[in-house]
């Protein structure tokens, strides 16, 4: 059986384990292991190895182990998507493992950046700039442009967008689900 | 002679053309050969191909090409480092390329965030939350713990950090070239 590495913040919620549940609930009916980060028990033990050192070491060793990824990249914190989820992007693309991913908020980066900062328009480069005069990307992505583009390079399908009601923006999984119908397609056409 | 990705938001500056030849200038001066996101020459030409999925191929391009990366951590519009510089990390490590990285602010991921966010200490659990309840990592990690354990574990060194003077944030070099210091003492003893 495929198994899938479940990557995204919700591991920071309180009721992690049971969003872990779910996920893995609906990869089974998808005919795919999911793999959720927090599955892995992490015993100190006797080892002097700090714990968070541990965690990471657990994720690499899980993100190698499965086959693919599915990412939520849903914004974190700020205008963009959790960058510990970032990460795991890159790893699972570097390691030739195939990206699906969604988001929460279906709004662009550039949309969202102008919500929250003030933003000038430079006429001579045509490019919107921050307050620190860093263009701001304006391509219709839903974040940076390596992120969108990893995803549909190393997936093959653009990154799922879906608005989830503001209250459930941290655990709507329609978004996760249509990421499961892409890969069950993109396994049944490569198999 | 080894070349190095240079992977960082100063892409986005207005100079970012002569911050990358500062960048390539201090390379060579440690024998080493710099590749700048910006020396790829993007011509759109005749393809029906988006103009920001040629930049992404070209710089993965450019990433799998380079022996290693170095990359510039500095929170970027927000708490954590720049989103497509960190999904690099992740490419880097994938990819099994060491990976050396700086940031321009020295302080944790929880000071930061305490000093943007409003955060309660969830007594029962010991870890603090923020708005949506989720935990904020409380491990003295300049971010993301996925991030720094990356950092250390494919670089062989902890992101270096430094604080630069708050109107230098965005230029200064010197972790920079800590890091150019780390990857020579890294590759001398490997070699």
């Amino acid at each position: 059986m495929l198994t899938v590495y479940l990557a995204g913040p919700e591991v920071f919620l309180p009721d992690a384990i049971g969003l872990g549940e779910r996920k893995k609930r609906l990869c089974s009916a998808y005919g795919f292991e999911g793999l959720f980060p927090l599955d892995n028990e992490i015993v100190q033990g006797a080892s002097s190895v700090r714990i968070d050192r541990l965690i990471y070491r657990a994720n690499e060793e899980m993100i190698r182990r499965a086959h693919f990824g599915i990412c939520n990249l849903t914004p974190f914190r700020g205008l963009s998507a959790d960058p510990g989820t970032v990460f795991e992007v890159g790893m699972l693309a570097g390691l030739g493992k195939r990206v699906f991913a969604y988001t929460n908020v279906a709004s662009n980066y550039l949309d969202r950046t102008k919500l929250t900062e003030t933003l000038a328009f430079d006429p001579e480069q045509k490019v919107w700039r921050d307050a620190h005069d860093m263009t701001v990307e304006d391509f219709g992505n839903a974040d940076n442009l390596m992120i969108d583009w990893a995803v549909a390079e190393h997936g093959g399908y653009p990154i799922v967008r879906h608005d989830a009601h503001p209250t459930d923006i941290d655990r709507d999984l329609t978004g996760f689900e249509a990421c499961l119908r892409l890969a069950a397609k993109a396994f049944a056409r490569s198999s």
